[in-house]
């Protein structure tokens, strides 16, 4: 498929509506004052395999002719991915192996493998892991990616759907993570035919901030994976979704480790959500009250948080 | 006032409307596997100030007349509450001082402190803060008890009529926390009007099992308070709430920490909601599948968790 546009996003958001849980928008007096503006959370953390990963992931395998869905599916994933390809297979009734580098995180894994499917880290790093799923690839199978597919923007556009008709009326920005570019290029299509006047941002690490680099080079830039506490947003942009970034984002900003993890514990301690590091950019970049305007919505787009990470000693708001 | 009905659980659950939320049910598939049923959670953890409590402060505060509103309320406690009280008074415009003690939740305090409450501290501890908030009580201040006031145990009875109005037609059972024991005894009025055959569980902490040992006795017995992680739970039970559980709750077993803590850890990473150690006890004792019969509903009563609490090792179903 080509470039989705907003009735197809319609059309994937009636499809997944029996497999996901629509995610409920959450707010918070306490996150109001200290973000000097109203925020409205998309509580995206409480999706089903607790991140939006499930809605990409079961609209590309929806997708998939009997042949295919026979032959199975593969994918290879660190985190949200893996466990959002496992639980869609089960659900479809499809075979899935998961490459996933060996020292992924273990809770991560767990969950991986108690949706039932293959585990394959024998070997497997984060540098080699796209080769070896390649392998299985050559073998038959169908690879589900992470984002650089049409069918998984198309389902992860139907977050921003929810948004465009969930959110009131009056909300003037929408706040997106970046990694891979999946979910706010797709949630961006949805937003801009519905919500023509709302600015969207997206949030990326500091450290890995591809997306701002290609804004400033006027084209595509990938960047080495750099080490930050936002573990899903250690790629580049994909080529698609820079297609629709580049065209219909409004501004890109990057938030420290530090904002990150104060966010984190902001959002635990007062709204009483996980909320996984790369979930959390976007309140991160509201704390810092780097922007003007009126009332903004926050993506929290996942919380499959590794209890451990709350041992970081963090500064900022969330620490008095 | 004396033992409230359903009419007037109802009243307070109008007036509460504007001020607090309706906590939602969530359910997660990894959890009716481990537990071996299907599990509603009420997530009360998602409610204002974090905990059950804004119910039956608000509804005690809102019961004053004029004079006692001018004259300013008191309360002492240790954590949930404080918050409540502070909150509930702020929204009333009545003045509000807090007595904690020394050793409290620092995160606590500082929520309490946030909601404007004036929160006394020097010398104060758990064995004198009552005696305390009673020097305030001979200045004129009203007393808000955290639960042996009928007004208090109405507020929090909206909890158990908002599981009667939410929760599945074929609900076999509703599983409380007890601590002072009026969030069980509000809520039992209200389920037994409204759900006969419901049958309802109390849980406690096995540290500090008052209401068990009570059941066995025959009659109210106080047990002095008991280190446990459930820090919501470490009181005896109230003569009011205790007049009600005698009478209409059908069982009340005990968990210990370990289980809490694999409770805690369980719900943070499986279902992205963050509930604090006294909150879980309901979901510990579904996981230790002691129970026969049906669908269950578990009151997640608070969410005001010390992330540091995660650092402490637990073993059981949520560490794999």
């Amino acid at each position: 498929m080509d470039r989705p546009d907003l009735a197809q996003i319609r059309e994937a958001a009636e499809r997944l509506r029996p497999i996901i849980h629509r995610t409920p928008i959450v707010t918070s007096q306490l996150l109001d004052e200290a973000a000097g503006r109203r925020v409205f959370l998309k509580a995206e953390c409480l999706q089903k395999a607790g991140s939006f990963k499930i809605r990409g992931a079961a609209t590309a395998i929806q997708a998939l002719g009997a042949e295919a869905r026979r032959a199975g599916v593969v994918a290879h994933s660190s985190g949200n991915h893996a466990q959002a390809v496992a639980l869609a297979a089960r659900h479809f009734g499809v075979d899935a192996v998961v490459v996933m580098p060996e020292d992924a995180n273990r809770l991560k894994v767990a969950a991986t493998a108690a949706y039932r499917a293959t585990v394959v880290q024998d070997g497997v790093t984060t540098a080699n892991r796209a080769e070896r799923a390649d392998q299985y690839v050559k073998q038959g199978r169908y690879l589900i990616h992470p984002f650089d597919d049409w069918s998984v923007i198309t389902g992860q556009g139907t977050l921003g759907l929810e948004i465009a008709e969930d959110a009131p009326e009056d909300i003037e920005m929408v706040l997106f993570p970046i990694g891979g570019g999946g979910l706010i290029s797709g949630s961006t299509i949805a937003l801009r035919a519905l919500r023509q006047d709302v600015r969207i941002i997206g949030v990326e690490p500091a450290a890995c901030a591809a997306a701002k680099a290609s804004r400033e080079a006027g084209r595509l830039v990938s960047l080495p994976p750099a080490p930050t506490v936002a573990d899903g947003a250690r790629v580049s942009v994909g080529e698609k979704a820079w297609s629709v970034i580049s065209e219909l984002v409004d501004d890109i900003v990057s938030v420290d480790d530090q904002e990150i993890l104060a966010a984190v514990r902001f959002i635990l301690t007062r709204t009483k959500l996980v909320v996984e590091p790369t979930g959390a950019m976007t309140v991160a970049a509201l704390l810092s009250r780097r922007f003007r305007g009126g009332a903004a919505v926050a993506v929290l787009s996942g919380g499959n948080l590794d209890p451990e990470t709350l041992a970081i000693p963090a500064r900022g708001p969330s620490c008095p």
